[in-house]
């Protein structure tokens, strides 16, 4: 399909996400996400043709990271640039910023210019979702003051519940590999625990693919050993998405038993969800002695799984020894990254591309995110893009 | 009045501005300083009509922060990019920086596509203001010698004597609060210390105030605990200042009797100005130690004057009870911040936006700063923008 | 020679280094070594002019510096904010990158919307250059598997062998001083070891001026302390150069004698090369007792050559007492950044402008570097910047 066409494909009545946040897919209508897919691949095929799609003269987007991140920082500073965004980063070491009461105005001092606030928030459970909302909350009372003249949009850059913008990809991917979101219904997708010589791995990831892939009529397997488990209203709303939607969601506890017929794997380590909670009880109290002792019961409790590694005798059990391998990356590689981790070495490789593909779709799922929030018809914008004819590069 | 009378407004004079560095408020004549206000206010009208200022089609602003800060830090990151440049950050930290002579090199180093370096060095009594000079005069010698295609401009972030950004975008607040500078005059404007749990706070703020306040015919009250004064000499000049434009500036001692009939109240801590030559000397010499002991001092000092709270029983003495209240930010709130502090929580609830609002105006009086400092016709320069109608955001 | 025909005398060819990483001066022809200082030139004339030779609307320019940097870092944003591109740290400190086998993996990661990626890597004898070579590599794949829509350029910024932005710009400012780069031949350039109170400084200056600027037929006389000798395969391929070109290297161990009717000084500090690769070693095992140890038997040997300070002597032995001083800054002078350093205050006080000329090449030097990269005929490129006639400040 042209691009032209592809801009008309898309639904041109007012969007949901006008003006919204994007903190929770499963705060989103379909039609959203389906608009934010669509407005993806617009953009993605526009860059790649040396158009460029930049909407804003001026304007920074804000990126709060409360956590390590090199894909999803670059990932976001390149949607902000390619729209016409500068980043400006809210480092904590480098400014005055505090916890609690202070969140308030912090928002509001570094959103006078800001059209976009992207945060990761994902170490405490129960705390990063709350504090994006506590950041919108303020940024709603700025405007409607007065004191800001545009409402930034948050964009969730990961939280303890979800991670959209990776999931989001991870969808996109998908779509583009099998060949259409309909496509998708009737598939299985083992969302595997997979051992890590780590601890403290976010559950933002399976969470966010099982609350995310199960509104797509997918046929969900969620996998881990016993005590591994996820938070269990998000596992509870998976369930009822793949009912809605015609598909399913299973649990089980044998990664060998899950991949029976897989055709897409997602194997990939995390904390079990009691220890996060024991975690971030002693984070806010700054044990450290307690943080070390509940990282060796963590370790060695996962050393008694070690063989949940994905790898080719697992990938024969998947469909047509065939399934695609999802990975938000970095992997954990056994004998490459660390001795024994998430998955071989060989079976990576054989995906290694693959996962490379689908880390490339989130600049475009951020940079959609951002334009379906702040223009009301993304259709005619995209229209709009195409007729001034703007090259990316070139004099 | 709308956007475009008021830039005819505009004096069309060659400004004082053009090709100066702004270090000192007290350094700018009147017209000068209403010239800032003025492009100010325009710039920020335009970007509430979505009109875009840019004027550069590239080029650096360098921050050089020697001092944390992120109400500043983000402020001169969105005026640079409002005009279209890009923030480069110089910290010491990830450069091969050192003192000294270095300064000379340093500054011709970092500015070969400079337009702006924003400064803020506020630690060191008699250092700071002092390093800016130290800065310009290099900047002069490489412009003039052909080293450097642009003499880039300063901007003083704060320094251990002024800080004007804020001082000027305090005065933008009340203008806008109360109509015009002209109604300023004879207003009673309460410059207050306020007890804090801290000690070092910059005597910049205090100062800044007192020295713009008062050429706008306010009657200024400086009202600390006896030991807390400014450098005397600035006291002198705000005194001056006060004189030649039909108001006064009176110090006294207690906050009750300061506040009586005040039309605006600022109460802020800071350290006293001998305690600051000490740190200072104790800072070069690198006397933990000292420093500790110095701290201690100061602070059990400090721990007299925990009545020095601005609260609902201040605010009460105050012209009908209803004085505007403002803060540099962040506040020492009592209960929130701090057990005790600046500001009860109740009184800076009352005010919280209006402080917001205050702080809003920051990035367009830099922006204002960098404008005149380029374009020897601002109200020229800003009748172009307007007729060649570039959206901000839009395709 | 006015701009336009500046643009006209550029070859029309095809250029070489379309497309291609610049790692090594000694891997470009002389027909590219020109269009480089040709396209610099060029640059730098239309920013005096106030002609934005912008060519990218949106894009990330990556800057990876493993090691400090201040200079160089504000050449490499400088050039990028020309070209219209915006620069994305990539500081390991914030990130989650290892080394080894995740270098291909991050090289992706970063590079989704990365036109160039800027490398300093000099720590490791051994490592830079072919860290650099195994992200092109990784690059290379990302690009034919369709990962990447462009494949970035890579430019080093430093590296274990070479410093080519560095010797570049050194080579244009000879040229400007001289005249051409015809005017360069048989001219007498003296790449000195000088005394400094450090060790460890890298290889990557020295030895990059003597393979670059050999190649102009100059008389290259490289002097050093008994054991202070280069990468001997560089200096080798310094002396084919030279036999190549018309002129000669020589090696020689006394600064007064190498002095002698010098047209051209680059007095330096390094460290000696086996000291390198011992430190190399020791840490790669991170060994900190060895590398003190050899900290101080490098610092001690270094004090017994104390008098290989340039100075007003040495100066004197110079033809007609006047050759070009020149440093890639900063210089540890006498007296001012050390007690005892590489150059006298006064001697490098006679030459600090021309230093800081010699410095300001380098942000064009890297624009024209990143411009051949991606355009495959530069001269119609500048034409046609000269043609839309685009200011670079005003509106």
């Amino acid at each position: 399909m042209r691009l032209n066409e592809k801009i008309e494909k898309i639904a041109g009545t007012r969007s949901g996400l006008y003006g919204k946040d994007f903190l929770l897919t499963w705060e989103k209508s379909m039609t959203d996400l389906n608009l934010v897919l669509d407005i993806a691949e617009v953009l993605r095929e526009m860059r790649h043709a040396n158009i460029s799609p930049k909407l804003f003269d001026s304007g920074l987007a804000i990126s709060n990271f409360r956590d390590k991140s090199t894909r999803t920082r670059f990932s976001f500073a390149s949607a902000a640039n390619l729209l016409g965004l500068a980043v400006q980063d809210l480092d904590e070491e480098k400014s005055q910023i505090a916890h609690g009461e202070t969140v308030r105005e912090t928002a509001n001092m570094i959103s006078f210019m800001s059209d976009f606030i992207g945060i990761r928030d994902d170490i405490f459970l129960g705390e990063g979702n709350r504090y994006m909302r506590e950041v919108g909350a303020a940024l709603d009372e700025g405007f409607e003051q007065g004191v800001l003249p545009v409402r930034p949009g948050i964009v969730n850059l990961q939280c303890d519940m979800d991670h959209p913008t990776q999931a989001m990809a991870d969808l996109m991917h998908l779509v583009n590999h099998f060949g259409s979101p309909e496509s998708l219904r009737g598939k299985k997708l083992v969302m595997s625990w997979a051992y890590s010589p780590s601890y403290g791995k976010p559950l933002s990831v399976p969470q966010g693919i099982i609350a995310l892939m199960s509104r797509f009529g997918m046929e969900i397997e969620l996998a881990y050993p016993e005590g591994y488990n996820l938070i269990p209203e998000i596992v509870e709303l998976a369930r009822e998405n793949a009912a809605a939607a015609g598909g399913s969601l299973n649990v089980s506890h044998s990664m060998e038993e899950a991949m029976r017929d897989a055709d897409i794997v997602y194997p990939k380590s995390w904390a079990p969800y009691s220890i996060m909670q024991q975690r971030t009880e002693l984070l806010k109290k700054g044990d450290r002695a307690g943080l070390k002792d509940l990282e060796n019961v963590c370790l060695s409790k996962n050393a008694s799984f070690r063989h949940w590694e994905f790898n080719d005798e697992k990938l024969k059990l998947t469909k047509n020894s065939g399934a695609l391998y999802m990975h938000c990356l970095p992997a954990d590689i056994s004998g490459v990254s660390c001795e024994c981790g998430e998955v071989s070495a060989a079976a990576f490789e054989r995906y290694r591309i693959e996962t490379y593909r689908e880390a490339g779709y989130k600049p475009y799922i951020i940079a959609a995110m951002m334009l379906a929030n702040r223009f009301e018809n993304p259709r005619e914008v995209l229209g709009g893009i195409m007729k001034r004819n703007r090259l990316r590069v070139g004099e």
